[in-house]
Formats: structure tokens, C-alpha cells, sequence
């Protein structure tokens, strides 16, 4: 048997599993990143995990094919360097020189959303499947773009940012210091936002009863819920995101055609709420109409291993 | 010595060239499309075409390795086949498959637009760069997209279309049935109407002089005149036309991270007044920063023959 190792290097922990052949994690390992120390010794920490991962299933490491390790940020992967992470303030760390320094294997690296796309392609809800696109709606907006079973990266570091795809020019601030990018309105930070905006504009609202707590308790499921009790508030926040997120998607059709367009991320824990209308919004909007192939949207299903198997199918 | 022929199939004419090793068009034909005929005689006039043409010059069909056509419309590149096109009334025709009937030699097809690209790409503005991204500014927005060499067509036919990227949601109508499309705000129909909406609205405008018979006779140049010359109305045309084209680019950069970034039409003749600014504005608005490679914008250099040459290098 041979196996194949996937590191999610996060910002808060590193999460590593060992993938048998048929893309089963069958050991895993994890330890807090403490991304405040230098690059050196968080690598040498990933390094020692693996070992010691190996050890305890008793699993040598010339049985392992592949090390691949996702990571947040721009990533050189044909040159094995993360450019620039914001998470980590790293700035062109050669992470996988380095880790070969304490592993002799191939060692991939690559974006952490590239991995979770590539993960759900041929492990998830895309498995069979050779175009899909992964949006990860959290803190921001992840993308992914998996073209023809390989991973899309564009022509230099820093491309396939769907989340930063401008939907609205001159609209809501972006984290990334633009105005109206896909993120700034479709990730869990933009529906928490306008869940507040809208509560505050509209003392009646239920959303104030969901969260008796206060505004600040309010989070990425509070619109949902009050929409579904019939509150008029909640009810134009839910449909404005599924518009904003529509409209992203939409642009992603007209720009990849993709078998499968993949949603993760708590906010898609919503289901049929959220992609019913999406599916379609999207037969009405794409270019090309119903003549032209419009990818279906789903809920991903791997959830964090996504990122696991993918890192572990790099290369 | 080796020719290669490339066809730009036009709505108004057909023109080939015979292309050498060097990607310099030898030979040329042209005949009216009349596309409003059945599109088996289209396609026997094009080969007739071809054959006359080769003959004109004393070359064999032996000597030619390839025949490339650029359509317009959804093309299905694998198949051969011209899924639809709106200017032919086209739908699912083998375009490959009846030339070949007629000219024993490999035929490909592709859009026009990612034809474009390809011939700026080997012979243009873009010659020795992988990695092209071609915006035609004319009745609509075109693009085509040249990743590693080759046309990026995404995963399923109708891809690749930038111009079909919104922008600005709720926005302008587009010709495609959806609101805010680049094409809506960039191409030179969306400049004229523009332009004749700031004349209405201010009375005392130089657009008025500009065009004495009245704006009917706005063009795409007028703005540009009017605001050379301090008009404030036709300055906040361009530079709100400017701003649009910068967004629409910025999000080219964020996905595809192109070495370059190439405007045809009539509209790029502007040259330096319109590529600084939008040169200026990327690095302020692309994700990452002057950190991440930011494509220069330049004005595309080989007009209509771009598509007759990247036609011809099709495979």
C-alpha cells in the first residue's frame, strides 16, 4: 500500500492526514500553528508531526509517494514558495525547500482553497468530475479552480481570487482595499454586517429576538432564521446575499463553465435555501442562456478534510 | 517551405491569409459572407476561397499543414462545432467536419475573439509571452484569453467571455439580457450612449460643437475630442469609461495574472490617454498589491489580421 500525506497549514492549527490509495484519510495529526514564530521552526513543527503521525500508525516514510501542503496566502507552487500570507506575515518563505530539508520525499505546495477544490474534485462532491469550482464563504471568500482535474492558477502567483472579483464597483470596502469585490458582499462577515444593518434600521425586527444578547451575537445563520419566521428585514438580507452570491457565481460560469460549481463554508449549511434560488437565478443570468452548459451549485461535502486529501493529491 | 491558412469568418466578409513560418500573411482573399444563405454554401465558398487564393500564388493544398477558422458565437473547439452564433443565426453546425469534405487537410475552429488573442499572442504585442489577455473594444467586448500559449476556453463551450463579466450589478442592460456586464460600460456602444447622455444633459457641452448635425454623429472618439479640449462633461465620460475598463481588468488580473493585457478597437487608438491611467489605477486595486505581478496594458498592434494569424495557428 502506498500513501500519499495532506497538511492544511492554518492559521490557528496545522491538520495533517496520512491518505491511503482510494483517498481515505487513515491516520491524522494536528498541533497549534503559533504562526508567530519564525517560518523555520513552524515548518520544522510540521515536519516532526508527519514523523511522528507515521510512527504511531507504523508507517515508514519511503511508504509515502507525495507530501503536499496547503497553505493561506499567495504561493509560488512551481517554485515551492509562499510569496506573501497575510496570516503568517510571510514573505517569500521557500516552505518546500525547507520541509525537504527534514523529508525526503516530493514535497507540492500550493494555495489552502486550491487544496480544498482539488479535495472535493476527486474526493467529494465533485469526484468524477474534471472542472469544478470551490467557493468557500467564511471570514472571506475562498476560491478554487479545478480545469480539466488540475489545479487553475493563472499565469503568475496571486490569480484564481474569484472572492476578489469586483461585482459592484464603488461598493462595499474589501478586505483587500478594493470597493465591491464578491467577498465584501458574499462571505460570513459581509451576511453579518447586513444582518446588523438591517436590525438597526429596523427596531421591530425579530432578528433582535433571536439574539437577546445583543447585535454582536449576531451571526452567519441569525437573517436565515428570522427570514424563515417571515421577518421582512431578514427575508431582504437573505435574498440580497443569494443575489450577490448569484451574481458571483454567474461570472464564474461565464468565465470557467465548470461541470460543478461547489459551495463550503457554514454559510452553505443553509442547503436548498441557498442554492434553489441560486440554480435559477443562474439559468436566467449566464451568457449563453439554457443553450450553454450552466454548472449545477452544491454543497461541498468533505468540509475540513477538503484541504487535507487535497494537499495529499498535489502535485 | 510550409503555409498554414487562417480564416476570420465575419458577419459582413470572409477574409483568409496564407501564413508563413514566420506568421507573415503571403496571401490574401475576401468575398462577402452573405450569411443570411444556408451555411453549407457558406462553408463551400470559403473552401472555393481557399482554393483560388492558394491558386492565385502558385501553392499547392499540399504545401499547407493547417486550416484555422475564427467564428463568432459559442464554439465547441474539440467538436468542430459552431454551437451558436446570434450574427449567422447558427446553431450546432460542424463547421470542421463540411470543410473538410472539401479541403483534405486538418481543420480547427475556435472563437474569433480567442482567435484574436492567439495571433497577438505568436505575431502582435504579445509576441514571446505564455500568457495574453486580449480586450476588443468595439460593438461589444471580446476576449480572449492565452494561457501557457494556449486558448483558455474553461471547461465547457461559452467560456472565456470577460465581456459577460459583471461589474456592476443591477446596473446597465447588457446586449446579453444581463445587467452590469463589462460590455454594458467598456465597449464603444456603451461609450457612445454615454457621451449622448452627458451631451442631453448639459446644453452647454462641447459635444454639441463637436457634432453640429446633431448626436446621431457621436462616435467613439467624440468624448475624448470634448474632453482634449476641458469640456467637464465629456471629461467625466472618459473618465468614468476609464474606471469601468480599469475594473474590468483588475478583475482579468485577479483571476488570470497575465504577463500582458492587450486593447483592440477603435476605442484603444486613444493610446497613452487611456492605457496610464488604467496602468496607474491597477496597481492601486489589484489583490495583492504591488506585490503580485500586475499585467502593463497595451494597445494591441496587428488590427484585423490578429484573427487571420491566430486562426492560422490554431491545432
Amino acid at each position: 500500500m502506498k500513501y500519499r500525506i495532506g497538511i492544511d497549514l492554518g492559521g490557528t492549527n496545522i491538520k495533517l492526514g496520512i491518505v491511503d490509495e482510494e483517498n481515505r484519510i487513515i491516520a491524522r495529526g494536528s498541533i497549534p500553528t503559533r504562526a508567530e514564530r519564525p517560518y523555520q521552526e513552524v515548518i520544522k513543527s510540521m515536519a516532526d508531526l508527519v514523523l511522528e503521525t507515521l510512527a504511531a500508525k507504523e508507517i515508514s516514510l519511503e511508504q509515502c509517494e507525495t507530501l503536499g501542503i496547503g497553505s493561506p496566502g499567495t504561493v509560488y507552487s512551481k517554485g515551492g514558495i509562499v510569496v506573501y500570507s497575510n496570516n503568517f506575515n510571510w514573505k517569500d518563505v521557500p516552505l518546500r525547500d525547507e520541509m525537504q530539508r527534514y523529508l525526503k520525499l516530493p514535497v507540492y505546495i500550493n494555495n489552502d482553497a486550491n487544496c480544498a477544490a482539488l479535495g472535493e474534485a476527486v474526493a467529494g462532491a465533485g469526484k468524477g468530475r474534471k472542472n469544478v469550482v470551490l467557493l468557500t464563504l467564511g471570514t472571506g471568500v475562498g476560491s478554487g479552480i479545478i480545469l480539466d482535474g488540475k489545479i487553475f492558477e493563472g499565469g503568475h502567483p496571486g490569480g484564481a481570487e474569484f472572492g476578489h472579483n469586483v461585482i459592484r464597483m464603488d461598493g462595499e470596502l474589501c478586505t483587500c482595499g478594493r470597493k465591491g469585490c464578491l467577498e465584501a458582499y458574499a462571505s460570513a462577515t459581509a451576511l453579518i454586517r447586513d444582518t446588523k444593518r438591517a436590525a438597526k434600521n429596523n427596531p421591530d425586527s425579530l432578528i433582535h429576538s433571536i439574539c437577546p444578547e445583543g447585535l454582536d451575537s449576531v451571526n452567519g445563520t441569525t437573517a436565515f432564521l428570522a427570514a424563515e419566521k417571515g421577518d421582512p428585514a431578514a427575508k431582504e438580507v437573505v435574498e440580497n446575499y443569494i443575489n450577490y452570491l448569484a451574481e458571483g457565481i454567474a461570472n464564474i460560469v461565464n468565465l470557467f463553465r465548470p461541470d460543478l460549481v461547489l459551495l463550503s463554508g457554514g454559510v452553505c449549511n443553509q442547503g436548498d435555501v441557498l442554492t434553489v434560488p441560486i440554480n435559477q437565478k443562474l439559468k436566467e443570468v449566464c451568457f449563453g442562456g439554457e443553450g450553454a452548459f450552466i454548472a449545477p451549485v452544491v454543497k461541498a461535502t468533505l468540509s475540513n478534510d477538503a484541504g487535507i486529501i487535497g494537499a495529499a493529491n498535489l502535485s
